[in-house]
Protein backbone atom coordinates (compact mmCIF):
# COMPACT_ATOMS: atom_id res chain seq x y z
CA UNK A 1 0.00 0.00 0.00
CA UNK A 2 3.33 2.24 0.59
CA UNK A 3 2.54 2.65 -3.41
CA UNK A 4 -0.66 3.57 -3.90
CA UNK A 5 -1.21 6.15 -6.77
CA UNK A 6 -4.35 7.48 -7.77
CA UNK A 7 -5.09 4.55 -10.78
CA UNK A 8 -4.53 2.04 -7.78
CA UNK A 9 -6.36 3.37 -4.90
CA UNK A 10 -9.56 2.20 -5.48
CA UNK A 11 -8.43 -1.28 -5.63
CA UNK A 12 -6.15 -0.83 -2.66
CA UNK A 13 -9.51 0.38 -0.69
CA UNK A 14 -11.72 -2.72 -2.30
CA UNK A 15 -8.92 -4.82 -1.24
CA UNK A 16 -8.54 -3.85 3.01
CA UNK A 17 -12.21 -4.95 2.83
CA UNK A 18 -12.50 -8.30 4.25
CA UNK A 19 -13.66 -11.53 3.95
CA UNK A 20 -15.73 -11.45 6.36
CA UNK A 21 -17.81 -8.32 4.23
CA UNK A 22 -21.28 -9.12 3.45
CA UNK A 23 -21.55 -9.23 -0.34
CA UNK A 24 -24.14 -6.86 -0.72
CA UNK A 25 -22.43 -3.98 1.57
CA UNK A 26 -19.36 -5.35 -0.48
CA UNK A 27 -21.39 -4.49 -3.71
CA UNK A 28 -22.96 -0.79 -2.85
CA UNK A 29 -19.34 -0.03 -1.51
CA UNK A 30 -17.32 -1.09 -3.82
CA UNK A 31 -19.44 1.02 -6.76
CA UNK A 32 -19.82 3.79 -3.98
CA UNK A 33 -16.21 4.46 -3.83
CA UNK A 34 -15.74 3.64 -7.37
CA UNK A 35 -18.07 6.28 -8.58
CA UNK A 36 -16.80 9.18 -5.61
CA UNK A 37 -12.80 8.02 -6.89
CA UNK A 38 -13.79 8.56 -10.26
CA UNK A 39 -15.66 11.88 -9.48
CA UNK A 40 -12.36 13.08 -7.96
CA UNK A 41 -10.38 11.96 -10.64
CA UNK A 42 -12.65 13.27 -13.60
CA UNK A 43 -12.87 16.77 -11.87
CA UNK A 44 -9.13 16.86 -10.48
CA UNK A 45 -10.79 17.74 -7.60
CA UNK A 46 -9.05 20.49 -5.59
CA UNK A 47 -8.40 20.76 -2.05
CA UNK A 48 -10.08 24.16 -2.14
CA UNK A 49 -13.55 22.64 -3.50
CA UNK A 50 -13.04 19.57 -1.11
CA UNK A 51 -12.64 21.39 1.66
CA UNK A 52 -16.04 23.36 0.59
CA UNK A 53 -17.65 20.36 0.14
CA UNK A 54 -17.21 19.36 3.83
CA UNK A 55 -18.19 22.56 5.03
CA UNK A 56 -21.48 22.12 3.29
CA UNK A 57 -22.03 18.60 4.86
CA UNK A 58 -20.30 20.38 8.62
CA UNK A 59 -23.03 22.79 8.67
CA UNK A 60 -26.27 20.52 7.74
CA UNK A 61 -24.97 18.69 10.82
CA UNK A 62 -25.18 21.64 12.96
CA UNK A 63 -28.12 22.71 11.29
CA UNK A 64 -29.53 19.22 11.90
CA UNK A 65 -32.42 18.80 14.38
CA UNK A 66 -35.21 16.23 15.07
CA UNK A 67 -37.60 18.82 13.31
CA UNK A 68 -35.00 19.69 10.47
CA UNK A 69 -33.20 17.22 8.86
CA UNK A 70 -30.80 19.54 6.42
CA UNK A 71 -29.30 16.20 4.65
CA UNK A 72 -32.43 14.47 3.99
CA UNK A 73 -33.32 17.73 2.37
CA UNK A 74 -29.83 17.58 0.33
CA UNK A 75 -30.80 14.68 -0.50
CA UNK A 76 -34.32 15.62 -2.17
CA UNK A 77 -32.74 18.87 -4.20
CA UNK A 78 -29.68 16.42 -5.31
CA UNK A 79 -32.60 14.47 -6.72
CA UNK A 80 -31.14 10.95 -4.59
CA UNK A 81 -34.01 10.77 -2.66
CA UNK A 82 -36.62 10.92 -5.49
CA UNK A 83 -34.36 8.22 -8.03
CA UNK A 84 -33.98 5.50 -4.69
CA UNK A 85 -37.91 5.95 -4.67
CA UNK A 86 -38.20 5.39 -8.54
CA UNK A 87 -36.03 2.45 -8.41
CA UNK A 88 -37.73 0.67 -5.61
CA UNK A 89 -41.28 1.25 -7.43
CA UNK A 90 -43.16 -1.23 -9.25
CA UNK A 91 -44.02 -0.50 -12.33
CA UNK A 92 -47.70 -1.16 -11.24
CA UNK A 93 -49.24 0.26 -8.64
CA UNK A 94 -49.51 3.99 -7.72
CA UNK A 95 -45.58 5.63 -8.00
CA UNK A 96 -44.08 6.19 -4.50
CA UNK A 97 -42.95 9.96 -4.04
CA UNK A 98 -40.29 11.61 -1.62
CA UNK A 99 -41.16 11.36 2.48
CA UNK A 100 -39.30 14.91 2.93
CA UNK A 101 -38.19 16.21 6.17
CA UNK A 102 -41.37 16.84 7.77
CA UNK A 103 -42.97 13.57 8.79
CA UNK A 104 -42.86 12.49 12.47
CA UNK A 105 -44.04 9.75 14.36
CA UNK A 106 -47.28 9.65 16.57
CA UNK A 107 -49.89 10.73 13.95
CA UNK A 108 -53.40 10.92 16.14
CA UNK A 109 -56.20 8.58 15.00
CA UNK A 110 -58.77 9.67 13.07
CA UNK A 111 -61.88 7.67 12.11
CA UNK A 112 -62.95 6.99 7.97
CA UNK A 113 -64.76 10.61 7.21
CA UNK A 114 -63.32 12.19 10.38
CA UNK A 115 -62.23 16.06 10.36
CA UNK A 116 -58.33 16.64 10.15
CA UNK A 117 -59.66 20.45 9.14
CA UNK A 118 -60.23 21.24 12.20
CA UNK A 119 -59.91 25.29 12.77
CA UNK A 120 -57.83 25.48 10.06
CA UNK A 121 -57.98 28.46 7.86
CA UNK A 122 -57.70 27.72 3.64
CA UNK A 123 -60.27 26.05 1.34
CA UNK A 124 -62.26 23.13 2.36
CA UNK A 125 -61.19 20.25 0.85
CA UNK A 126 -63.12 16.62 1.19
CA UNK A 127 -60.28 13.56 0.42
CA UNK A 128 -61.59 10.09 -0.08
CA UNK A 129 -61.20 7.25 -2.60
CA UNK A 130 -59.55 3.37 -1.48
CA UNK A 131 -57.06 1.25 -1.25
CA UNK A 132 -57.39 -1.42 -3.68
CA UNK A 133 -55.07 -3.96 -5.43
CA UNK A 134 -54.07 -4.11 -8.98
CA UNK A 135 -57.35 -5.51 -9.96
CA UNK A 136 -59.38 -2.62 -8.26
CA UNK A 137 -60.02 -4.79 -5.44
CA UNK A 138 -60.40 -2.89 -2.15
CA UNK A 139 -57.37 -4.24 0.73
CA UNK A 140 -58.67 -5.39 3.95
CA UNK A 141 -56.41 -4.04 7.03
CA UNK A 142 -55.05 -0.54 5.04
CA UNK A 143 -53.75 2.14 7.08
CA UNK A 144 -52.97 5.57 6.14
CA UNK A 145 -51.21 8.45 7.20
CA UNK A 146 -51.26 12.02 6.32
CA UNK A 147 -49.28 15.00 6.70
CA UNK A 148 -49.54 18.11 4.98
CA UNK A 149 -49.10 21.84 5.35
CA UNK A 150 -51.29 24.44 6.81
CA UNK A 151 -52.22 27.27 4.56
CA UNK A 152 -49.44 29.55 5.60
CA UNK A 153 -47.05 27.17 3.61
CA UNK A 154 -45.55 25.31 6.71
CA UNK A 155 -45.59 21.80 8.21
CA UNK A 156 -46.78 21.88 12.15
CA UNK A 157 -42.99 20.94 13.43
CA UNK A 158 -42.44 24.40 11.51
CA UNK A 159 -44.86 26.43 13.47
CA UNK A 160 -44.82 27.20 16.71
CA UNK A 161 -48.08 28.58 16.41
CA UNK A 162 -49.62 25.45 15.01
CA UNK A 163 -50.47 22.46 17.53
CA UNK A 164 -48.03 19.30 17.83
CA UNK A 165 -50.16 17.75 15.78
CA UNK A 166 -51.74 19.87 13.58
CA UNK A 167 -52.78 18.44 10.38
CA UNK A 168 -51.27 15.08 10.29
CA UNK A 169 -53.52 12.16 11.26
CA UNK A 170 -53.57 8.03 11.01
CA UNK A 171 -56.82 6.54 9.89
CA UNK A 172 -57.67 2.41 9.95
CA UNK A 173 -59.26 1.60 7.22
CA UNK A 174 -62.55 -1.15 6.98
CA UNK A 175 -62.64 -3.98 4.80
CA UNK A 176 -64.47 -1.60 1.84
CA UNK A 177 -61.09 -0.35 1.67
CA UNK A 178 -62.24 3.70 1.30
CA UNK A 179 -61.08 6.58 3.36
CA UNK A 180 -62.43 10.25 3.42
CA UNK A 181 -61.00 12.62 5.69
CA UNK A 182 -61.70 16.74 5.26
CA UNK A 183 -58.86 19.15 5.19
CA UNK A 184 -57.48 22.57 3.48
CA UNK A 185 -55.73 22.52 0.47
CA UNK A 186 -52.21 22.50 1.09
CA UNK A 187 -50.21 25.35 0.20
CA UNK A 188 -47.30 25.47 -2.20
CA UNK A 189 -44.18 25.93 0.04
CA UNK A 190 -40.33 26.65 -0.25
CA UNK A 191 -37.90 23.88 1.36
CA UNK A 192 -35.53 25.74 3.97
CA UNK A 193 -33.22 27.53 1.86
CA UNK A 194 -31.36 29.42 4.72
CA UNK A 195 -28.87 26.45 5.19
CA UNK A 196 -26.12 24.78 3.25
CA UNK A 197 -29.18 23.51 0.54
CA UNK A 198 -30.01 26.95 0.40
CA UNK A 199 -26.35 28.00 -0.26
CA UNK A 200 -26.59 25.37 -3.28
CA UNK A 201 -29.47 26.69 -4.69
CA UNK A 202 -28.85 29.46 -4.80
CA UNK A 203 -25.52 29.57 -6.71
CA UNK A 204 -27.51 27.52 -9.06
CA UNK A 205 -30.06 29.63 -9.55
CA UNK A 206 -32.57 27.31 -8.67
CA UNK A 207 -36.05 28.86 -6.57
CA UNK A 208 -36.88 26.32 -3.34
CA UNK A 209 -40.09 26.14 -4.22
CA UNK A 210 -42.23 22.80 -3.81
CA UNK A 211 -45.99 22.32 -5.69
CA UNK A 212 -48.65 21.69 -2.65
CA UNK A 213 -49.17 18.18 -1.97
CA UNK A 214 -50.46 16.36 0.82
CA UNK A 215 -48.40 13.63 1.96
CA UNK A 216 -49.30 9.74 2.47
CA UNK A 217 -47.94 6.58 3.89
CA UNK A 218 -50.23 3.43 3.04
CA UNK A 219 -49.35 0.52 4.92
CA UNK A 220 -51.70 -3.19 4.51
CA UNK A 221 -50.59 -6.73 5.12
CA UNK A 222 -49.08 -8.48 2.50
CA UNK A 223 -48.26 -5.46 0.58
CA UNK A 224 -45.58 -2.86 -0.12
CA UNK A 225 -46.33 -0.10 2.05
CA UNK A 226 -46.09 3.15 -0.28
CA UNK A 227 -44.54 6.82 0.79
CA UNK A 228 -46.05 9.20 -1.55
CA UNK A 229 -47.83 12.32 -2.42
CA UNK A 230 -50.95 13.72 -4.61
CA UNK A 231 -50.50 17.20 -5.99
CA UNK A 232 -53.34 19.19 -7.03
CA UNK A 233 -53.75 19.62 -11.41
CA UNK A 234 -53.34 23.49 -11.51
CA UNK A 235 -50.46 24.06 -9.18
CA UNK A 236 -47.96 26.70 -10.45
CA UNK A 237 -44.92 24.64 -9.64
CA UNK A 238 -45.63 21.18 -11.11
CA UNK A 239 -42.62 21.19 -13.25
CA UNK A 240 -40.16 22.68 -11.27
CA UNK A 241 -40.79 21.08 -8.14
CA UNK A 242 -37.48 21.37 -5.84
CA UNK A 243 -37.24 17.97 -5.54
CA UNK A 244 -38.05 16.08 -8.21
CA UNK A 245 -41.41 14.47 -6.41
CA UNK A 246 -43.90 14.72 -8.72
CA UNK A 247 -45.57 11.91 -10.93
CA UNK A 248 -47.47 12.13 -14.08
CA UNK A 249 -50.39 9.98 -12.09
CA UNK A 250 -49.56 11.79 -8.86
CA UNK A 251 -51.18 14.59 -10.27
CA UNK A 252 -55.20 14.63 -9.14
CA UNK A 253 -57.93 17.10 -10.31
CA UNK A 254 -59.98 19.22 -7.34
CA UNK A 255 -62.98 19.61 -8.17
CA UNK A 256 -64.60 22.71 -6.79
CA UNK A 257 -68.09 21.92 -4.89
CA UNK A 258 -71.02 24.52 -4.72
CA UNK A 259 -73.52 22.18 -3.29
CA UNK A 260 -73.53 20.71 -0.20
CA UNK A 261 -74.88 17.50 -1.76
CA UNK A 262 -71.39 16.68 -2.54
CA UNK A 263 -70.10 15.75 0.76
CA UNK A 264 -70.08 12.22 1.10
CA UNK A 265 -72.09 10.52 3.65
CA UNK A 266 -70.40 10.30 7.07
CA UNK A 267 -68.14 12.86 6.85
CA UNK A 268 -68.28 14.89 10.41
CA UNK A 269 -67.36 18.24 8.93
CA UNK A 270 -70.59 18.33 7.17
CA UNK A 271 -72.04 21.06 8.88
CA UNK A 272 -69.61 23.32 9.15
CA UNK A 273 -68.34 23.61 5.53
CA UNK A 274 -69.40 26.36 3.72
CA UNK A 275 -69.73 25.90 -0.12
CA UNK A 276 -67.27 26.90 -2.36
CA UNK A 277 -65.55 23.75 -1.30
CA UNK A 278 -63.23 20.91 -3.24
CA UNK A 279 -63.08 17.34 -3.00
CA UNK A 280 -60.90 15.30 -4.53
CA UNK A 281 -60.77 11.64 -5.42
CA UNK A 282 -57.62 9.09 -5.82
CA UNK A 283 -57.36 5.82 -5.48
CA UNK A 284 -53.59 3.94 -3.80
CA UNK A 285 -53.12 1.07 -5.59
CA UNK A 286 -50.91 -1.00 -3.42
CA UNK A 287 -49.05 -4.09 -4.74
CA UNK A 288 -47.93 -7.70 -3.06
CA UNK A 289 -45.05 -7.60 -1.29
CA UNK A 290 -42.47 -10.41 -2.52
CA UNK A 291 -41.83 -12.79 -0.43
CA UNK B 1 -40.43 17.73 -14.93
CA UNK B 2 -43.74 15.94 -13.75
CA UNK B 3 -42.73 12.84 -15.96
CA UNK B 4 -39.88 12.71 -14.41
CA UNK B 5 -38.22 9.04 -14.57
CA UNK B 6 -35.09 6.93 -13.23
CA UNK B 7 -33.85 7.52 -16.97
CA UNK B 8 -34.00 11.26 -16.79
CA UNK B 9 -33.58 12.66 -13.41
CA UNK B 10 -29.96 13.00 -14.21
CA UNK B 11 -30.83 15.64 -16.98
CA UNK B 12 -33.51 17.06 -14.99
CA UNK B 13 -31.36 18.24 -12.27
CA UNK B 14 -28.93 19.73 -14.82
CA UNK B 15 -31.47 21.52 -16.15
CA UNK B 16 -32.43 22.88 -13.22
CA UNK B 17 -29.14 24.72 -13.02
CA UNK B 18 -29.55 28.33 -14.20
CA UNK B 19 -27.18 30.27 -16.42
CA UNK B 20 -25.68 32.17 -13.71
CA UNK B 21 -24.13 28.76 -12.80
CA UNK B 22 -19.96 29.26 -12.31
CA UNK B 23 -18.81 27.11 -15.21
CA UNK B 24 -17.01 25.38 -12.86
CA UNK B 25 -19.42 24.30 -10.23
CA UNK B 26 -21.62 23.70 -13.10
CA UNK B 27 -19.15 20.94 -14.51
CA UNK B 28 -18.78 19.67 -10.76
CA UNK B 29 -22.08 19.59 -9.96
CA UNK B 30 -22.63 17.40 -13.36
CA UNK B 31 -20.20 15.07 -12.35
CA UNK B 32 -21.01 14.72 -8.91
CA UNK B 33 -24.65 13.86 -9.83
CA UNK B 34 -24.34 11.61 -12.31
CA UNK B 35 -22.03 9.51 -10.67
CA UNK B 36 -24.17 9.92 -7.68
CA UNK B 37 -27.39 8.95 -9.17
CA UNK B 38 -25.86 5.97 -11.43
CA UNK B 39 -24.52 4.76 -8.25
CA UNK B 40 -28.30 4.65 -7.11
CA UNK B 41 -29.03 3.23 -10.62
CA UNK B 42 -26.58 0.35 -10.43
CA UNK B 43 -27.18 -1.04 -7.11
CA UNK B 44 -30.92 -0.26 -6.89
CA UNK B 45 -30.59 1.26 -3.78
CA UNK B 46 -33.05 0.07 -1.27
CA UNK B 47 -35.07 2.51 0.75
CA UNK B 48 -33.34 0.80 3.64
CA UNK B 49 -30.05 1.39 2.67
CA UNK B 50 -30.24 4.45 1.54
CA UNK B 51 -31.73 5.54 5.51
CA UNK B 52 -28.56 3.55 6.85
CA UNK B 53 -26.49 6.17 4.66
CA UNK B 54 -28.28 9.02 5.96
CA UNK B 55 -28.14 7.68 9.44
CA UNK B 56 -24.44 6.85 8.81
CA UNK B 57 -23.90 10.77 8.12
CA UNK B 58 -26.28 12.05 10.72
CA UNK B 59 -24.22 10.29 13.74
CA UNK B 60 -21.01 11.90 12.40
CA UNK B 61 -23.05 14.93 12.34
CA UNK B 62 -23.35 14.40 16.24
CA UNK B 63 -19.95 13.13 16.83
CA UNK B 64 -18.30 15.79 15.09
CA UNK B 65 -16.91 18.76 17.37
CA UNK B 66 -13.87 21.38 16.95
CA UNK B 67 -11.68 18.48 18.37
CA UNK B 68 -12.84 15.68 16.07
CA UNK B 69 -13.87 15.55 12.89
CA UNK B 70 -16.03 12.61 11.62
CA UNK B 71 -16.55 13.92 8.25
CA UNK B 72 -12.77 13.96 7.33
CA UNK B 73 -12.31 10.85 8.71
CA UNK B 74 -14.99 9.51 6.48
CA UNK B 75 -12.94 10.50 3.66
CA UNK B 76 -10.05 10.06 4.80
CA UNK B 77 -11.03 5.67 5.38
CA UNK B 78 -12.81 6.09 1.75
CA UNK B 79 -8.99 7.26 0.01
CA UNK B 80 -11.47 10.55 -0.68
CA UNK B 81 -8.49 12.50 1.11
CA UNK B 82 -5.40 10.84 -0.12
CA UNK B 83 -7.11 10.71 -3.61
CA UNK B 84 -7.48 14.66 -3.54
CA UNK B 85 -3.77 14.78 -2.06
CA UNK B 86 -2.43 12.82 -5.28
CA UNK B 87 -4.68 14.63 -8.65
CA UNK B 88 -3.52 17.81 -6.88
CA UNK B 89 0.08 16.52 -6.44
CA UNK B 90 2.71 17.77 -8.76
CA UNK B 91 4.96 15.01 -10.32
CA UNK B 92 8.19 16.83 -8.87
CA UNK B 93 8.38 17.57 -5.64
CA UNK B 94 7.84 15.95 -2.22
CA UNK B 95 4.24 14.31 -2.46
CA UNK B 96 1.20 15.57 -0.15
CA UNK B 97 -0.41 13.63 2.31
CA UNK B 98 -3.82 13.87 4.59
CA UNK B 99 -3.86 16.80 6.50
CA UNK B 100 -6.00 14.31 9.03
CA UNK B 101 -8.45 15.62 11.45
CA UNK B 102 -5.92 16.68 14.52
CA UNK B 103 -4.68 19.77 13.05
CA UNK B 104 -5.73 23.15 15.14
CA UNK B 105 -4.64 26.13 14.41
CA UNK B 106 -2.33 28.60 16.75
CA UNK B 107 0.85 26.32 16.97
CA UNK B 108 3.63 27.66 18.96
CA UNK B 109 6.70 29.28 17.40
CA UNK B 110 9.47 27.46 17.63
CA UNK B 111 13.27 28.57 16.86
CA UNK B 112 14.99 26.38 14.17
CA UNK B 113 16.84 23.77 16.36
CA UNK B 114 14.42 24.18 19.19
CA UNK B 115 12.71 21.16 21.51
CA UNK B 116 9.63 20.33 20.87
CA UNK B 117 10.26 16.90 23.03
CA UNK B 118 9.94 19.20 26.33
CA UNK B 119 8.97 16.73 28.71
CA UNK B 120 7.43 14.05 26.49
CA UNK B 121 8.47 10.72 27.45
CA UNK B 122 9.46 8.87 24.31
CA UNK B 123 12.66 8.30 22.30
CA UNK B 124 13.92 11.21 21.43
CA UNK B 125 14.74 11.98 17.86
CA UNK B 126 16.45 15.00 15.93
CA UNK B 127 14.91 15.96 13.00
CA UNK B 128 16.32 17.98 10.31
CA UNK B 129 17.07 18.58 6.58
CA UNK B 130 16.05 21.94 4.57
CA UNK B 131 13.36 23.30 2.54
CA UNK B 132 14.06 23.74 -1.21
CA UNK B 133 12.85 23.53 -5.01
CA UNK B 134 13.49 20.95 -7.57
CA UNK B 135 17.07 21.88 -8.23
CA UNK B 136 18.32 21.59 -4.40
CA UNK B 137 18.14 25.29 -4.40
CA UNK B 138 16.94 26.76 -0.65
CA UNK B 139 13.62 28.27 -0.83
CA UNK B 140 13.88 31.80 1.32
CA UNK B 141 10.80 32.75 3.44
CA UNK B 142 9.77 28.93 4.16
CA UNK B 143 7.79 28.51 7.61
CA UNK B 144 7.02 24.71 8.74
CA UNK B 145 4.24 23.61 10.99
CA UNK B 146 4.55 20.14 13.20
CA UNK B 147 2.44 18.07 14.80
CA UNK B 148 2.53 14.84 16.07
CA UNK B 149 0.95 11.91 18.94
CA UNK B 150 2.84 11.52 21.91
CA UNK B 151 3.92 8.26 23.36
CA UNK B 152 0.72 6.96 24.21
CA UNK B 153 -0.52 7.52 20.61
CA UNK B 154 -3.25 10.70 21.29
CA UNK B 155 -2.69 13.86 19.96
CA UNK B 156 -2.61 17.08 22.47
CA UNK B 157 -6.64 17.29 21.24
CA UNK B 158 -7.56 14.27 22.20
CA UNK B 159 -5.98 13.92 25.36
CA UNK B 160 -6.52 16.56 28.44
CA UNK B 161 -3.20 14.96 30.35
CA UNK B 162 -1.49 17.05 27.31
CA UNK B 163 -0.78 20.52 27.44
CA UNK B 164 -2.99 21.89 24.76
CA UNK B 165 -0.05 22.68 22.04
CA UNK B 166 1.88 19.56 23.01
CA UNK B 167 4.08 18.21 20.14
CA UNK B 168 3.27 20.69 17.87
CA UNK B 169 5.09 23.74 16.86
CA UNK B 170 5.42 26.48 14.21
CA UNK B 171 9.28 27.50 12.64
CA UNK B 172 10.26 30.24 10.75
CA UNK B 173 13.52 29.34 8.77
CA UNK B 174 16.28 30.88 7.88
CA UNK B 175 17.68 31.99 4.03
CA UNK B 176 19.13 28.63 4.04
CA UNK B 177 16.39 26.72 3.94
CA UNK B 178 17.27 24.84 7.26
CA UNK B 179 15.14 23.53 9.96
CA UNK B 180 15.81 20.90 12.61
CA UNK B 181 13.82 20.41 15.91
CA UNK B 182 14.02 18.23 18.70
CA UNK B 183 10.93 15.90 19.13
CA UNK B 184 10.29 11.66 19.94
CA UNK B 185 8.99 9.10 18.10
CA UNK B 186 5.48 8.90 17.24
CA UNK B 187 3.78 6.46 18.26
CA UNK B 188 1.14 4.01 15.67
CA UNK B 189 -2.06 4.65 16.45
CA UNK B 190 -5.89 4.08 16.21
CA UNK B 191 -8.36 6.51 14.25
CA UNK B 192 -11.13 6.68 16.07
CA UNK B 193 -13.23 3.60 15.72
CA UNK B 194 -16.20 4.16 18.32
CA UNK B 195 -18.29 6.06 15.58
CA UNK B 196 -19.58 5.76 11.78
CA UNK B 197 -16.34 5.25 10.65
CA UNK B 198 -15.65 2.39 13.09
CA UNK B 199 -19.03 0.87 11.98
CA UNK B 200 -17.81 1.23 8.78
CA UNK B 201 -14.48 -0.24 9.07
CA UNK B 202 -15.75 -3.23 11.59
CA UNK B 203 -18.32 -3.83 8.76
CA UNK B 204 -15.51 -4.81 6.20
CA UNK B 205 -12.69 -6.12 8.45
CA UNK B 206 -10.58 -3.51 8.45
CA UNK B 207 -8.36 -2.06 11.69
CA UNK B 208 -8.03 1.64 12.58
CA UNK B 209 -4.46 1.62 12.67
CA UNK B 210 -2.17 4.15 11.16
CA UNK B 211 1.84 3.89 10.90
CA UNK B 212 3.47 6.56 13.09
CA UNK B 213 4.39 9.38 11.38
CA UNK B 214 4.79 13.12 11.25
CA UNK B 215 2.68 16.00 10.33
CA UNK B 216 4.13 18.58 8.47
CA UNK B 217 2.39 21.88 6.84
CA UNK B 218 5.07 24.06 4.65
CA UNK B 219 4.62 27.25 2.92
CA UNK B 220 6.79 29.72 1.05
CA UNK B 221 5.95 32.91 -1.01
CA UNK B 222 6.03 31.44 -4.40
CA UNK B 223 5.85 27.57 -3.93
CA UNK B 224 2.80 25.35 -3.56
CA UNK B 225 1.77 25.32 -0.17
CA UNK B 226 2.83 21.20 1.37
CA UNK B 227 0.57 19.12 3.33
CA UNK B 228 2.19 15.64 4.00
CA UNK B 229 3.67 12.99 6.84
CA UNK B 230 6.76 11.31 6.83
CA UNK B 231 6.38 7.63 7.97
CA UNK B 232 9.24 5.43 9.88
CA UNK B 233 11.03 2.49 7.64
CA UNK B 234 10.18 0.45 10.26
CA UNK B 235 6.80 0.55 11.45
CA UNK B 236 4.36 -2.36 11.12
CA UNK B 237 1.72 -0.25 9.44
CA UNK B 238 3.03 1.06 6.71
CA UNK B 239 1.51 -1.49 4.36
CA UNK B 240 -1.73 -1.28 5.78
CA UNK B 241 -2.65 2.18 6.38
CA UNK B 242 -6.21 3.14 7.55
CA UNK B 243 -6.24 6.21 5.61
CA UNK B 244 -4.36 5.77 2.89
CA UNK B 245 -1.55 8.27 3.68
CA UNK B 246 1.49 6.24 2.76
CA UNK B 247 3.56 7.27 -0.44
CA UNK B 248 6.85 5.45 -0.47
CA UNK B 249 8.92 8.66 -1.11
CA UNK B 250 7.65 9.61 2.34
CA UNK B 251 9.39 7.11 4.17
CA UNK B 252 12.09 7.56 6.24
CA UNK B 253 14.91 5.65 7.72
CA UNK B 254 15.54 6.29 11.77
CA UNK B 255 18.94 6.07 12.68
CA UNK B 256 19.53 5.51 15.80
CA UNK B 257 22.80 7.34 17.51
CA UNK B 258 24.68 6.30 20.30
CA UNK B 259 26.96 9.34 20.49
CA UNK B 260 26.25 12.36 21.13
CA UNK B 261 28.78 14.13 18.18
CA UNK B 262 25.31 13.07 16.18
CA UNK B 263 23.50 15.84 17.42
CA UNK B 264 23.82 18.73 15.15
CA UNK B 265 25.51 22.07 15.73
CA UNK B 266 22.85 24.63 17.43
CA UNK B 267 20.03 21.98 19.26
CA UNK B 268 18.19 23.33 22.58
CA UNK B 269 18.13 19.72 23.31
CA UNK B 270 21.78 18.42 23.27
CA UNK B 271 22.37 18.62 26.59
CA UNK B 272 19.21 16.76 28.03
CA UNK B 273 19.71 14.13 25.74
CA UNK B 274 20.51 10.59 26.43
CA UNK B 275 21.73 8.00 23.76
CA UNK B 276 20.30 6.21 22.39
CA UNK B 277 18.22 8.48 20.25
CA UNK B 278 17.66 8.88 16.61
CA UNK B 279 18.28 10.79 13.93
CA UNK B 280 15.86 11.34 10.81
CA UNK B 281 16.65 13.65 7.71
CA UNK B 282 14.62 14.64 5.34
CA UNK B 283 14.22 17.84 2.74
CA UNK B 284 11.03 18.66 1.79
CA UNK B 285 11.05 19.76 -1.99
CA UNK B 286 8.06 22.55 -2.94
CA UNK B 287 7.50 23.44 -6.76
CA UNK B 288 6.72 26.81 -8.45
CA UNK B 289 3.25 28.03 -7.57
CA UNK B 290 1.42 28.36 -10.92
CA UNK B 291 0.66 31.89 -12.16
Amino acid sequence: MRTVTKDTITQAFLDYCGAETDPRLRFVLEKFVTHLHDFVRETNLTHAEWRKGLELIEKAGDITTPERNEFVLMSDVLGLSSLVDMVNSPDEGTPSSVLGPFHILGAPDLPVGGDMKQDNEGAAVIVSGKVCDPEGAPIKGAEIEVWQTADNGLYSNQDNSQAEYNLRCHLVLGDDGIYKLSTIRPAPYTVPDDGPVGELLHATGRHPWRPSHLHFIITAPGYRSLVTEVFPSDDPYLDEDAVFGVRERLVMEYVEQSDVIAIPDGMEIAERLQAPFFTVDFDFVLTEEKA
